[in-house]
């Protein structure tokens, strides 16, 4: 199953609002509608949202192949369209880039810019088979066990990615190798991409594991629960400042005071190297009702503000290691991004 | 408003299930009500629950009086009842606690027993005044800030106690003082006691606040949100460990890092000088329900499992201050219970 994917002429993917009670595809045929699915998160994920980028430009270019009756692309009206794709959620620097790495097609027409969509669905199945391996000899060579038991925060699999995940993917790849012991998912409020999520695709997968509350993870990993902790990224700031789901801070500084390997698993196409620091991430907030309730039950009183950052920054000395397709980063030992050398794909 | 108390011969107390939409009061006549209250949560809150289970031996003492046809009180039989009620809830120290100071005046009978659950009751009301205010100057001190920003986790207002709270008091009282600049209560899953139960105490008392989910809480600290923070807890060992609600540890950690004072509030029943340290305090597992939905939605998928500790222990090295109504112990400082001398009650 691909969670995102280009099917004759449009975009199909998994309306992942509906999970884990209904797993149904959707065929989006417009701009309109896929910065809506962006927004209420019925796609999401950093790589997917890369992917997303990229055919949304497609589809752009589509339309206004059409609408302009003839087969010369109006490259401004394609541009414009763009920006407001690009928009659509602030802090993914994935959304961004497959955007604009489709746009670098624009002077060849609507094909070229299809056929550069298509590449990065490819890369990413790609790059996360490579991430997977990468991260499981790592944390066996981190810690020093085999089997592991390992913790993570909101849903960094196949339902953010294309097919395998980052995070995620380093447990499943642990999980066929015989290396995983137990998974802690965290639930990963306000809106659950850890219980909904990450516990479907580890029940799919029959992966051992047991659900916890998100302020449950800091104290266990003191009392010694896992092994390590993996989670994914959404951008990474030059010198390996990370932002991810928020509550992934927490679990760093826990991690740290419990002496175990905090492992943040991305493709390339999340490092940024434009973003010198997490002091420069710009950090959605996404508002007071997801706070105040969950899935139309309302718990806190009516009239209340909320403060809701959708993301946190792990400032990169908490972080042992970065897990890309292409290397492997240790910014808790001083290693930067800027210097560790590319190395071939993994497979 | 009282959250507990005793009328006409039975007890009274706030169904805190209902909150934050029904304000109810329930009337309990029966042991076997009073437990299931005091499981299902309906009464929490480590001196209210002191409160119920001194109650409850009047309430036990009334009927064993009753059934025996005449004055004369079988004292085993309140024993065994007696027994019953300490097990409801094995962290909260105070309900034993509660249950064991009404059974002192078990030789003097029921009149008595009464006598003395009224007693604790209005002790509960004197000692939250006193440490709201040692707390506020305290806050004042240690922040070198007037107004202050706080933040908080689960409830220890007023419905956690008889009239006003202990950690939650601080805040009311630096309110009351003109001291408060805005609150950050934490919505405190599994049971949301601080969506549904703080924010409404908050709302009521005219405090500006904003809730955050658990998760949010340690990064917001890290970035300068908070002058300080304070819980309450259900079990303070002889070296100054607090047992407080899940996600207490994980602030602790974070107000460490950003330099903020960590500030526990609870009155002196709940030091527990025969636990030598937090490795001896037991710690109840709630099980898979409470993390498996929220507000009566299911969230996760069928069949999956969970841990669910209710509570969490902070060491006492990450404790700055622990505020009593006699006095405040500095564990960060080297400060030990057994060696900071009780003063008198502040009014």
């Amino acid at each position: 199953m691909r969670t995102i994917d280009w099917i004759d002429g449009a975009i199909e993917l998994v309306d992942q609002t509906l999970l884990p009670h209904r797993l149904e595809q959707r065929r989006v045929t417009e701009l309109g509608e896929l910065i809506a699915d962006i927004q209420r998160l019925a796609v999401r994920g950093a790589p997917a949202l890369g992917v997303a980028g990229a055919m949304g430009v497609a589809l752009i270019a589509a339309s206004v192949t059409e609408a302009g009756g003839d087969a010369e692309l109006d490259r401004d009206e394609v541009v414009r369209q763009a920006r407001l794709l690009r928009e659509a959620r602030p802090t993914a620097v994935n959304l961004s880039w497959g955007v604009d790495r489709a746009l670098t097609r624009l002077d060849e027409g609507a094909a070229a810019i299809l056929e550069e969509a298509l590449a990065i669905r490819d890369e990413d199945i790609a790059a996360c088979i490579s991430m997977g391996l990468r991260g499981a000899d790592l944390t066996r060579e981190l810690t020093g066990k085999d089997p592991v038991r390992v913790m993570t925060i909101c849903n960094t699999g196949g339902l953010a990615t294309v097919e395998r995940g980052t995070a995620l993917g380093v447990i499943q790849t642990l999980l066929e190798q015989g290396s995983l012991a137990e998974a802690f998912p965290l639930e990963t409020r306000p809106l659950l991409q850890g219980a909904r999520l990450t516990a479907w695709e580890l029940q799919r997968m029959g992966a051992p594991f047991r659900l916890l509350i998100d302020s449950a993870g800091p104290f266990l990993l003191s009392r010694g629960i896992a092994d390590a902790v993996f989670i994914g990224a959404d951008r990474i700031a030059a010198n390996g400042d990370s932002a991810n789901k928020i509550g992934s801070f927490s679990l760093a500084l826990a991690a740290k005071h419990a002496g175990v390997p905090f492992i943040v698993v991305a493709p390339e196409s999340t490092v940024d190297m434009n973003t010198a620091s997490g002091a420069d991430i710009e950090i959605e907030d996404r508002g007071v009702d997801e706070v105040a309730g969950f899935g139309g039950t309302r718990t806190a009183p009516e009239g209340i503000d909320a403060v809701n950052p959708a993301f946190d920054v792990t400032p990169h000395e908490l972080i042992t290691a970065i897990v890309t397709e292409r290397r492997i980063i240790r910014p808790g030992s001083g290693e930067t991004l800027a210097t560790v050398p590319l190395e071939a794909l993994r497979s």
